[in-house]
């Protein structure tokens, strides 16, 4: 018989809501003999005011022997931009290596996109997590004056690329289309556009079944509006991938449906699963969020640890459920029950 | 009596087809007494190729005798990617300290959008055009082994920021909905972030009657595609205005029809305006080419410098084309007559 030992963060705003349905779930999903245990963890901003902690090294310690993570969603207005994100979800990310950032895009039939024509989606962009304009580096010189210089430093190593380049071949591999996209900005950041076309290049000799091209980060965000159907699997950098994951998810379905894994692919670290939506102040507590996003990525943790019939389960729940939920208003909870029932019968 | 001195760069691929059409609107549009100069540079693939030159120090002296420049097109696959973007339009918008690169968006009714419901769209877009990851700052260690580092470092004074910004108000102001959007991504980028942040605010309040609002990029690309119509000036750095340009040009007609202007607005410098689309190699000498994208950008070019009436003629004429031409397949050369026999009249 076997174990889940999960650390949970709901985190701030709609965090709460949605990670609750998430364990329901998972809960309902899971065979008899799995035996899920779950820690919470109060990270977020409560914490911080009465603290001004975001993340201790013991906190690290504490959340490093759990065999997965799964995060609501962490930030509130009262915290000054930036604090809980460096301090929490970025400084996690790093310690943890979440090296393969995981952001899965499938307009599903019925489904409102913002897109004429409801064009076929279904790809999946593997955002590199560690390196790229992420690093914090960079700093301030004369803040304040008029002879303020601020600089942010893209740091890129062949190690970095590499292994979140192959990861994406083997991905691509694995999928019927087999293509892969990189997508950067090589012509003007030819520094950094050069390691990571050459380490494309290399590693694309290994995978000859897969098809492969190029695209800058500004013609892609052309093609995700007037033709996604022409992307399987891509794969880029840290900030790019952060820009073109929110365009997919606004056109396969809006981010109350797009999930994301920060994957540790050794297993060195545990991996941590989370929707791609914020926090959401203005309608927190109101049972309005949609829990989706959170269950798509209870989806990719279990199937992170193994479970992938159950993963598959919770995808058809989900792909029934939007389906057929047409212009009905549920709750965050009513929504949860659904899924639940669905994956459970 | 006035005179235009103008320098011509027709460039590769499109570039020569679409810059025959502008001219031909400029001189129809022009009034008699305006004596219209124009001197034609072949800069591009087929020089880089001949003589190995991208752009010389004396080429920059002479391109600066100029009133202003109108751009085709520059890049070709023959050239490897990055040679002719930074070593001759990069080094261009920096020579001539190019610091407001203007971008309007419009959709115009009866336009095709990947959008559903047509919805309104009217704003533009104030990038920055001299700093950011574009300086060319940066480098590799180790190039090609397995333990390569490559930095871009985006380098960010209050000096650029704030006279970008600056412009950015003053647009805003001028235009009905006085509405001003800072997009950047101060919440991971905070060094930059904190800069861009702090002189919009600082400038703000010397413009009590425009609204302002902040998004992160990726925020940003959403709504461009959820609620365009929330738009009406943007500020952004040069990189997310790379980015958001070209997305917003998909939205609200194409890159066929995208203008933008590299502007020097201290007149020091010529500014040089230039259709946001590239070279397109692909369908290059065949009259296939929208020279739509060039024509609006003959028409930033009119307004710079100061033939306001002249300016809204040529986009009324390409207002009427948009919304008139239906599924009309024209060539390049039929279009711009059909726009000179607009403006003339
Ligand atoms: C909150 C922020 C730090 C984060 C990021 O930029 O990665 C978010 O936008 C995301 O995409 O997960
Ligand atoms: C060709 C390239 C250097 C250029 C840029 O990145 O600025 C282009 O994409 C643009 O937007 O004008």
């Amino acid at each position: 018989s076997h174990s889940i030992n999960l650390a949970v963060i709901p985190g701030d705003g709609i965090g709460q809501e949605v990670v609750a349905q998430g364990l329901k779930i998972l809960a309902a999903v899971l065979p008899q003999d799995v035996k899920l245990e779950t820690e919470e963890y109060d990270f977020g901003a409560k914490r911080y005011h009465a603290t001004g902690e975001t993340l201790t090294d013991a906190d690290l310690d504490s959340l490093k022997k759990h065999d997965a993570i799964l995060l609501g969603a962490i930030g509130d207005p009262s915290v000054p931009s930036g604090v809980l994100e460096r301090g929490f979800l970025l400084k996690l990310r790093f310690a943890f290596d979440h090296h393969v950032n995981l952001r899965p895009s499938k307009l599903l039939p019925g489904v409102a996109t913002p897109l004429a024509g409801q064009p076929e989606i279904d790809f999946v962009v593997v955002r590199e997590g560690t390196e790229g304009p992420y690093t914090g580096n960079g700093g301030t010189i004369r803040k304040g004056t008029e002879h303020e210089v601020a600089t942010e430093v893209s740091v890129n190593t062949a190690f970095g690329v590499e292994r979140v380049v192959r990861d994406a071949f083997a991905r691509a591999q694995a999928r019927p289309r087999k293509k892969l996209t990189l997508v950067h900005k090589n012509n003007v950041l030819t520094f950094a556009g050069h390691l990571w076309t050459n380490i494309f290049t290399k590693v694309a000799a290994e995978f000859p079944e897969v098809t492969t091209d190029y695209l800058h980060v500004d013609a892609a965000t052309i093609f995700l509006v007037t033709d996604p159907a022409r992307f399987d699997v891509i794969v880029t950098d840290n900030l790019f991938g952060d820009i073109i994951t929110d365009l997919a998810a606004a056109v396969s379905g809006g981010i109350g449906v797009a999930a994301s894994g920060n994957i540790n692919p050794s297993g060195e670290f545990p991996s941590m699963f989370e929707p791609v939506h914020g926090s959401a102040p203005d309608i927190a507590g109101q049972g309005k969020a949609d829990p989706t996003a959170t269950v798509l990525s209870v989806a990719l943790l279990l199937r992170h640890l193994g479970y992938e019939a159950e993963a598959a389960r919770v995808e058809e729940a989900v792909a029934a459920d939007l389906t057929e939920r047409g212009d009905s208003v549920r709750t965050t909870d009513e929504i949860g029950d659904a899924l639940a029932a669905r994956v459970a019968s």
